[in-house]
């Protein structure tokens, strides 16, 4: 006789620790706190008395609204730290910090890092439940789950679909995350770019590498976007943004080479004409901002599962 | 049979678009919240599981903390953004970004803004209630409400009253809301400053522009300085802090030409010394901090009656 | 028949202000409020309704956070204003600051000050009560109480105890205020740092200033070592960090002379391998992080005192 399902996971770190069973969880979950933001009184006592900390050590509106939300329709107590005010600013060690958060008795610390692995670091060192709300160019899981659950919306299932991604794969932890999480659920992922945003090791987290935009597109389920992370590059891979929007922004022209049904998607903050023109992302397909909607529904399950694994050995 | 009075604004955005009945309901409102803040366990349930966001591109922390101490007392979930930290760092245009808010389900954004009419564009794009926290130099209507609610406090009717507004008219968007709702309400505007201090247009308003401060001021019932907006003028329209102070900076030997039972008032901070003299501020006729208290109130007053709204067409 | 003890201060600005009778007060106090932060809700109503800002014109991660969460688990409505975003920043002064603050009826005002005596002068002008969050060079009462209470849990009594501080004494509000609570609750203070860092009225505060690190831990039941202000310094007091280090900085070879049972502190955030190393810092008779949880225990305690005085007239 099997065992029942149960979720184990007491940080959510990445998709790659995420099995199937477990995406499978966090989706359903997901799905039935949905209703939750549509009612007159959007609020539930599920997580009365919990302390969540949004620890940001990145710039963010979006994300760290969206976690905060979620918490706060839980009834949790939220608590916000920006790095330009923390004791980052006074030498302390990020462990040092975490563990001085951690003996304030909180119950998860949500925490956006410019260094890959930093929620990592954090979860060897301190109890508390860690979320990982992106991390350097590692990864983005609370973005890649809101972005399987709007396709599964759309779609019913992700198994067997073709889901194109385009931009700079390279320092991008949305399609780092979304690559495995898509492949994981049985979707072929495609991805294209310029030569300098294409990592060496791509196809061997299950993605296809395609030569060009429109061999990535063409019978496309879903096509996704990446923002050009202007504020992230030192020094330009790419000659312009201009030339960037002509050869791989996305375009009415090249989607009729996708499904009719394809679904448009984009993780934003979007640069409108340069990595997708603006009748696209407002096109009859486009879901940029169900992917929002659900971002909060799927923060609110995340919050709920990890807190109901405390107590539990991870 | 006369239709009864039903309060319609999904967004308040300005003094200009509200009705004589529109502000005496504001008004009456705001007074029976007003007893809320004096009691000891200062919350009622009115907005509780409502989603309030605070999206303020200037700094500001009067409004900003008026607005939150007024949601909270009425127990809404309140969210700050700030625009240092917002996405508008990342080349996201307004309705982009206020799309994305929408998709949390937020039910009011309150926000503060440097151009004129970007809540107004907001409100056009958005189905969440839309409160204008200031913008630009156009309107701040809450500011206009609360420093009517103060003449009512104490002269019981505006109509009929003598209102002097000295300083920076052109530049104010505290004056422009103040000529509006003063002039709707019956009374008989006055403004004086410096001649670049001056609009063209400020007649069409309602306002009689006086040629001294002294005229203004003359029989005035109120006389509200303006504050020198040290920070906005790129260029200085005055000569120096000195000379104004000299010549429109209210003091006490100015105020003898006014009523006995004059109100002073300013919107705040004061520059001490520059339009306002400290014994005039701290005087017996100052209701100055009345005008912060009843913020509270009105504050309460707006997001209330524009959350009944809420279903109702605009 | 002497009265009963009745805790009257309705503000926290000292230890200095502080009896020994008080001290024991909110020490207790605090211990009955510690476990409320272990259970699975953190979250009593005792001040459910009440208005307290953290007015922090310094940053700070773990004192406002610290106050914040201490205010929430009791149920208050709490509001932060960081000084980057402040009035301050238009010129206004802080007693008008205040003043505005205070006609929006908070109950308590938390503040953190680079100028001594600011919160001293706040509660001169304002009714809420006013807790000092550190003033410049002057005190920081709150955490020289969750230091004694610290000492308390560990030794049963402070009374005896020979406690050293080690380092910046001259800049530090820490030093100062714990200085003066260990000497009120009976123990015998040692302080040894460079000679720029010992201010010359220190034995006047009751302390005993030793020639060496040496000679003060020397049969110590307390080390606690001060942070390296270097943020605080313009002109460097010491030669090198290194040096500093090597005379001052705890290590385990110095820790020998102290007794066996010694408790090791510091007022955080730590500069490693500094002031103190790291196998001291996370060593067996280290109690650095149980001072961060009793930190959130003492502020409760100092909110519920304070809150408990209010009509009461200091």
């Amino acid at each position: 006789m099997k065992d029942p399902y149960l979720f184990q996971h007491r940080n959510i770190l990445s998709i790659e620790q995420l099995s199937k069973s477990d995406i499978f969880h966090i989706l359903d979950t997901a799905l039935s706190f949905k209703e939750i933001s549509n009612r007159p009184v959007k609020k539930v006592p599920t997580l009365k008395g919990k302390t969540i900390i949004n620890f940001f050590f990145e710039p963010s509106t979006r994300t760290r609204l969206s976690f905060e939300i979620a918490a706060k329709r839980m009834s949790a107590d939220t608590f916000n730290i920006a790095a330009s005010t923390s004791s980052a600013q006074k030498g302390e060690t990020l462990i040092d910090t975490a563990r001085n958060l951690e003996a304030m008795n909180p119950d998860i610390i949500i925490i956006r890092h410019g260094s890959s692995g930093a929620p990592g670091l954090l979860s060897r060192h301190i109890k508390a439940g860690i979320i990982n709300a992106g991390d350097g160019t590692h990864e983005h899981p609370s973005q890649a789950l809101l972005d399987m659950m709007t396709v599964r919306d759309h779609k019913k299932e992700i198994k067997g679909l073709t889901v194109a991604i385009i931009g700079d794969i390279a320092h991008s932890r949305v399609a780092h995350s979304n690559i495995l999480g898509f492949t994981k659920m049985g979707a072929d992922v495609r991805v294209a770019g310029p030569a300098t945003f294409i990592p060496p090791h791509v196809d061997a987290l299950g993605a296809t590498v395609c030569a060009s935009v429109k061999e990535a597109v063409t019978g496309a389920d879903v096509v996704m976007a990446l923002r050009i992370q202007k504020e992230r590059q030192d020094d330009p891979l790419i000659p312009s943004l201009r030339e960037y929007a002509q050869f791989y922004g996305i375009n009415k022209s090249l989607l009729q080479h996708a499904k009719p049904d394809v679904l448009i998607m984009h993780p934003g903050p979007i640069n409108r004409g340069v990595e997708m023109n603006p009748d696209v992302a407002d096109g009859e397909r486009s879901v940029i901002l169900e992917q929002v909607t659900n971002g909060v529904a799927v923060r609110m399950a995340l919050l709920y599962l990890v807190m109901g694994t405390q107590g539990v050995s991870s």
